[in-house]
């Protein structure tokens, strides 16, 4: 078991950090000593308020554009990130931005909408990771240590209970809208595994996980959410400070137990 | 359980029914007593000289154009079945069009192809499921018996071991170039589940489930491959006639055993 005190992820880059999850994933990770740099991505960098104030009063703390259903908004975000962390590498991308579409068997069938749930959701989240896997393993050649570690180097999905077909039949809110979503989060799941057979095949030292935050209070999960986004966040942090080779290509909850497929 | 011999779908549409698997399907649910009208979809309907010779020597054999990537030819294809099947409405909807767009971690990240392969294998399927149910439910509302039986009204889709996040890390041939697919494929049966869940809040009687065929000597599966397609469809076909509510939304090897998810 790793502990953010012993070692951290010295540089960390998260998407959809502007609001929501992804910004309280930016705050709590700034609690963590060890992090150098965090590169917070928003599609809207102008709107970014408080993303603004922070980096203002953190050096730490760098703002990005990033539109991940963009192809070339991935591609210089990539750029801007290698400027920022240099010889040091990424050390952990945190997939995190993502959209409902709400959908269901009755809804009026509409293709584009299922595909744009899965394209943000799922398809994005695996081209920004192939194309961060170059500065995820400049990081991990640098370290030394356990191969498979946040502080080496790792991706993290933002997962959900939406990712276990298991747990699927069990409902899903009013008119179950959330048919397209649960496609692009298992999807999510599934390429995290392929590209965990692949690393292994390669002999890439990265790890891929995918974690549940929970039922949140944001504007995706509602007011109504079971927790805040600080009871949320603060358990993601404390569990990616715990990732070890054992979590590789798994679904977790924030308590890093695992969710069945 | 339910065989065949005592009760069987009268009508029957099957995408991508030209070649492989598909046409496969066709051929021996021919030989199952009690089908009346199977309806064989293809794309291009020209070009599918098997099925037309089919379609010559055995009038319950009914030729239709549709590509289930294209919306138009969907619906397009829903008012033609329904002017084939009449009164009866549909008692089963196979689908079985799929696409393999060869994709890993190393490939040159490629968002479109991706995509192509989820909209083709599961968007496209949820759609044609969508688009379908009225007539299904027509036909399920005709017969008595067991609510969620082939006989009645059911969706089968076509799945695959690669649906399964529990066998995915096996790996998966050369370059492990099944990542886009095997995410299709884990999507289309999540879509399984949402309408299964759907359903039975809606009352649909209508079931829905996933059938993986084996490793198939088709255009598809290579001519390394385990079986044939006489071999598979077979017991694709048997396994049919022997669903019925314990097979909901689940997924099953071609003789019916449980798969992981
Ligand atoms: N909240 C929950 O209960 C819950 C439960 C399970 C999983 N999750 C997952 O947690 C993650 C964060 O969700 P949240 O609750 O924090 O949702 P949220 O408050 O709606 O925030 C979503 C974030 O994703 C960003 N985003 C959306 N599309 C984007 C794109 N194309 N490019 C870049 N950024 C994009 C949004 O940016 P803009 O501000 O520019 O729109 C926003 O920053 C998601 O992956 C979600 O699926 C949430
Ligand atoms: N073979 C295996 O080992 C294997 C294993 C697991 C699962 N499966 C699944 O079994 C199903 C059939 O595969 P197969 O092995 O028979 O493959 P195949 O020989 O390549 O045949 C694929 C069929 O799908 C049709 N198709 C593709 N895109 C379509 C579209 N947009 N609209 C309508 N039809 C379309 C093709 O039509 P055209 O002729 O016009 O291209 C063809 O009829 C697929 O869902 C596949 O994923 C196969």
């Amino acid at each position: 078991m790793f502990l953010f005190a012993e070692m951290a992820p010295k540089t960390i880059f998260i998407t959809g950090a502007n609001r929501g999850i992804g910004l309280g994933l930016v705050k709590e990770l700034l609690k963590v000593s060890g992090v150098e740099t965090i590169v917070a991505g928003a599609r809207n960098i102008d709107g970014a308020k408080e993303l603004q104030s922070l980096a203002k009063s953190d050096s730490r703390v760098h703002l990005l554009a990033v539109d991940v259903a963009n192809d070339e908004s991935i591609t210089n975000s990539v750029n801007s990130v290698a400027g920022l962390v240099g010889e040091r590498g990424l050390n952990l991308l945190i997939n995190n931005a993502g959209v409902i579409e709400p959908y269901g068997t009755s809804s009026t069938p509409n293709r584009a909408t299922v595909l744009k749930c899965i394209d943000v959701n799922a398809v994005s989240a695996l081209l920004v990771s192939q194309h961060f896997l170059p500065l995820l393993q400049k990081a991990a050649a640098k370290e030394d240590g356990d191969a498979l570690s946040a502080d080496r180097a790792a991706i993290v999905n933002i997962g959900s209970d939406c990712a276990s077909q298991a747990l699927n039949l069990r409902g899903s809110g009013p008119g179950n809208s959330l048919l397209a979503y649960k496609m692009s989060k298992v999807a999510m799941v599934s390429f995290s595994r392929s590209m965990a057979a692949d690393f292994k095949n390669l002999n890439i030292p990265v790890l891929i996980t995918n974690i549940h935050p929970g039922w949140v209070q944001t504007d995706m999960g509602g007011s109504n959410a079971e927790i805040s986004v600080d009871e949320s966040v603060t358990k993601i942090v404390a569990s990616i400070g715990k990732l070890n080779a054992a979590h590789h290509a798994g679904l977790f909850n924030r308590e890093l137990e695992t969710m069945p497929f």
